[in-house]
């Protein structure tokens, strides 16, 4: 398109009007992309740690399921088959859904859940910005504590604040709980009386959690999602963490803490920045999240390694051998262009 | 900077004027009112959802107990007869007791517990101002966790800040759990082992909880007290919430959230705009906390129901034909003049 | 006031002096001093209350551990001697360990755990300041959760802000909980299914506990640490209190409450501004952490004393003839000059 020196002229005009009243931040659609996904819900067999496994309900046939990452504004269509036997939806926790309550994607309030074999399309605006994520609605107390039906949804803001330009890293950890003796069982459990007794980051338990790689210098942000059934009390050593952001929204005064509580459902971005070389555990405090089944040391823990520190040197380390997998905590996946991104890592195989 | 004696004067005018102002505000005798009340504990039968019932000892009958409204300053009076067969109190949680802890209501501490047949008078001023709530203090793990002993007491401040002026619709969610192999032994129970399997707001179950119906512009305050044993993370979809207050006390710097977790005890103030219409759930994200004993689908879990939207035209909608009970949350006594008011919402029937 | 430009030159000079003197307090090399402390891991046998004792690795034999109470920037050195016959560590709960990772405490990451038999230094720097903790890191599912593992390190600020300095009475209270299944088989227990059925307050229930004596005019700091498995929601009566400090870290806008919840890990510091005479409840509103066993009242409760009201008086006070036992908030050893200490309130006696 053309543009006559005018025509720019007045355009330029007005949008400086515009931003000077600020309109030009709320009128989202001068900028919004559309952007489409397609999201499958299979039956799935997930492996939590060792030999423990897990049917579950995932998006993509992974838990947590693929990351959307789109801008704040953006007008998101997202294309849900299910592919399982059960009834299911996909509520978009955080997103205000303004004049699109019907996608709010709670079954037998905002719409009738998607049958098995059918395709529902969920339309909404991605707003307001923030560390959100989507899950089913539909006996939550099964599907979303117990069979990985969960995963994030970043939304960029449209002007960053200063502080997140800083960032270099970042991470994202989705917390939950499991209780294997519905394992083999989809379709039930969540009951009372169940005692979970595997805890999971992003799906994994110690020891096949991953480590965070981080060097000195690094500005690293922390996205903790209470994504399953219970709370959690997370402590990051080594390091004063600033509490920037709860359920996406930047706090007027962020406080300092070593240990964050975090209940289902809450988000917490963190900032880290990376002053003390070494390796540090992270890590539920909730004592009884770290262990899997009657195992201690196992369940919620993981570490932050230093790139100055080199692990393969520390005799002690009982991770110095570690097969590394990246993208654990969508830390590459966040870096690429925006869209809708799987990872490798959280990939479960088809029930049989 | 330099003042000459003219402005100076003046100035201390001013002051002298402002603080004779502000010693008016704390001189509370001048504007305090007496307010007594009676109120009675009875053995009775509630029904938490469908055919659960449960025996407690509920004030006046029912469960949650009668709003207490009053103005901060004022002096209260109330009598409690003891008509069931065990010892309790009431204790009156957030209030300061100033020069009155005899009054605080805790057995073996501040008073001998009321028996049996007995009646003990409270006499104390309500301060600060808030949202507070009393409950009995003898055997807390069963009375207060398991027997519905419990109510709101709502102490309006003598000068509501700006936002509390703005405030079209009031409501107050009470939080609970219940254990239903002890429903119908009471005296017993709250002891470690027991699970719970029924989880109520203002004592009931989803799908006998009731909507919260509001209109586009109105500013909603939402009181959240956790009345019973148990944690909620509630969540509120399809907007942003301002944390107002936390136990009656207003934030210096509110935050804004879409979850909130509530502790025992703990009290929040929420303040929702309402600009979105739309049928917006309301529940506990904790998901064990909305099953009905094994079924899933009840427990913590309501809607926001905006008039703008006709529900008896949402085809999929399960409360379209819906039984509307008013003064569920207490949303219509809080309109009624200052005093003590019963709701038919949490009527039980008495104990045979 | 009128300053004369001499008389304003000279405190801009003054200025200048204080502020090369303020950054000279950040130079902590000027000022640390060397404190070495010898710690003991010893098999032990605590009374949690009445006759219900409990095995666990305490250090120096008693639960809560003996008070680490130093200054910002001093050099610690700890070394720890394992008597048990199980491995350990000490992880200092706050500390940064700025350069000295590999003292950290943290088994297999930054250390091999202390053998049995063997002596293990640990040498850092206090920082920062606030209220810290240690703990064992080797199954705490086990060893923190319920084998009594942990001890209070109180750091105290290098320039501490005006609020401290009027502190008259400073109290540190640790929470945990207990599965009494497990007593008396030191090395197994903190797995799924466990019930924990004792609740202790610096490792006492009531009525074993011991009241905070205050009068009127005292600046109350109390420290609550969160040193168990479980969450607590701390309900102090008759009055508010100043949330003044998360994790050791002073909050830029403090707020007051009546109720608050803590998290396994989580330290707040709180101000009771002493102006209220009476005898008030100090509890957990957990109601079921208010029991021994399926006894009710007992658990996480104790009893604020102002001396203005003389408790032999009351004759309903389950408490007035009390056997008053010292130190059992480490209020007496704050007081003492810095160093380690330990409480007779929390002696074991050695395992059989």
């Amino acid at each position: 398109m053309v543009m006559n020196p005018y025509r720019l002229r007045k355009r330029l005009f007005a949008f400086i009007l515009a931003a000077s009243a600020g309109l030009c931040v709320l009128d989202s659609s001068a900028w919004a992309e559309t952007r489409k996904f397609s999201m499958t819900i299979e039956d799935t067999v997930v492996t939590l740690v060792d030999k423990q496994t897990f049917r579950t309900f995932s998006f993509n046939g992974q838990t947590p399921g693929p990351l959307l990452h789109v801008t704040e504004g953006d007008d998101l269509e997202v294309a849900v088959e299910n592919q399982t036997t059960l009834p299911h939806t996909i509520h978009w926790h955080g997103m205000l859904q303004r004049g699109t309550w019907k996608m709010d994607g709670v079954p037998d309030a905002t719409q009738p859940a998607i049958a098995p074999g059918e395709t529902f399309t969920y339309r909404f605006k991605a707003e307001p910005s923030g560390t959100m994520w989507y899950h089913c609605h539909v006996n939550v107390n099964e599907h979303v504590a117990m069979r990985g039906m969960w995963g994030p949804l970043i939304v960029d803001p449209k002007t960053p604040p200063a502080i997140e330009k800083e960032v270099t890293k970042d991470y994202i950890m989705m917390f939950s709980s499991w209780v294997s003796s519905w394992s083999q069982k989809p379709g039930q459990g969540g009951i009372p009386g169940d005692e979970a007794d595997y805890f999971t980051l992003n799906g994994k338990a110690f020891p096949d959690t991953q480590p965070l790689r981080i060097k000195q210098g690094d500005v690293v942000r922390i996205r903790l999602i209470g994504a399953g059934d219970e709370l959690h009390s997370i402590h990051i050593h080594g390091h004063l963490l600033e509490v920037y952001a709860k359920d996406g929204r930047p706090l007027p005064n962020p406080i300092m803490v070593d240990t964050i509580l975090l209940g289902p459902g809450e988000r917490y971005d963190l900032i880290l920045r990376a002053d003390n070389p070494g390796i540090w555990m992270v890590h539920d405090h909730i004592d009884r999240h770290t262990v899997n089944g009657k195992s201690p040391m196992g369940g919620i823990m993981t570490t932050i390694e230093y790139e100055e520190i080199p692990v393969k040197d520390q005799a002690f380390y009982s991770w110095k051998n570690k097969n590394f997998v990246p993208d654990f905590f969508y830390e590459e996946s966040l870096k690429k262009p925006l869209g809708m991104h799987e990872s490798a890592a959280f990939k479960g195989v088809p029930a049989p």
